[in-house]
């Protein structure tokens, strides 16, 4: 039986991510967002909605660069300071203990704690209301070795990311696999 | 220790939502998409980003309407199927034993088996490359009273939602919680 629940943002899961950006004094910031994701395959892009309100809007804008930082479900409590702490009051990364590295292809900082790093530079911006959604073509992807799977690529269990529910307000974490895309269906075709 | 992996889609997790629609005929249709999430709160909107040459696409340009369902890993068979078949050849729900219901603020076809189904009007569109980002505004949400917790809300642990991880094409399925927003990092403030 299914239940009507009303025009809410009751989907779920989100990823976690946090905003890399230089402000206008050049110092580092971040911030956490969960209105984020994949928009384009090519040019490669990732997309993160973000307030008009907030401090890195107006970062990403006058530098039209970013990073976005995924982080482990084991840096949940810094990731969530980063979602409530505002930069234009607090140097939020010193505050965590966390430290930051020039972009090699965009003029945002990548924080070097986090386990992958994505340089992206603005490439389309889209206002549909609260948010303005950045989409930024991905430049370079920094991981830290030891998420890395045999072939190289980062191992969604190693990474143990954060997921978001919108309705409940709780972090949660991937679990365990499921199986290969374009693999397990494919006795139905 | 870092190493840079190219300018590459290796960020994770992404969601695994089914993007219901109707086509010139009147047939529902049914896509996997991961190139999926929150894009607005004001209105509240979700986004999915399709490249054209999908049948979906063709579908939501012409009735301006789509639905997200949100699968449980139990699903992932059904899922990858969507992912793989084109609506061109296959009637796909049937092939899957799936059943729809007709929206009751859009036109477009709500999937009954999956634990949750938010039905959008489409709002914007962006063209950013291979994708076109379609962000709708969430017009109403339907879920299963079995994947509710408490406080009628979609719970997690209850809908265990799929996710994907783009560099290795392996699905995962969301598991433990691991605290609460806007509260786990506030000793940090």
């Amino acid at each position: 039986m299914r239940q009507a629940l009303g025009a809410k943002i009751l989907a779920l899961p989100t990823p976690v991510w946090v905003v890399g950006a230089f402000d206008q004094n050049g110092d580092p910031n971040a911030m956490t967002a969960a209105w984020c994701g994949v928009d384009c395959s090519k040019p490669p892009c990732l997309g993160v909605s973000l307030r008009a309100a907030t401090y890195t809007h107006g970062c990403i804008m006058a530098r039209k660069a970013f990073t976005l930082n995924i982080p482990s479900a084991a840096q949940a409590r810094e990731v969530d300071y980063f979602g409530m702490a505002s930069g234009r009051d607090a140097r939020k990364l010193e505050t965590a203990g966390m430290t930051w590295s020039q972009g090699s292809k965009v003029d945002a900082p990548c924080i070097n704690e986090f386990p992958i790093t994505v340089e992206c530079r603005l490439a389309h911006t889209a206002e549909l209301g609260l948010h303005t959604r950045f989409t930024g073509e991905i430049m370079e992807v920094w991981a830290s070795q030891d998420i890395l799977d045999e072939q190289g690529r980062p191992d969604m269990a190693l990474v143990e990311p954060l997921l978001y529910n919108p309705g409940t307000r709780l972090y949660a974490k991937a679990g365990d696999a499921v199986g290969s895309a374009f693999s397990i269906g494919r006795d139905l075709i």
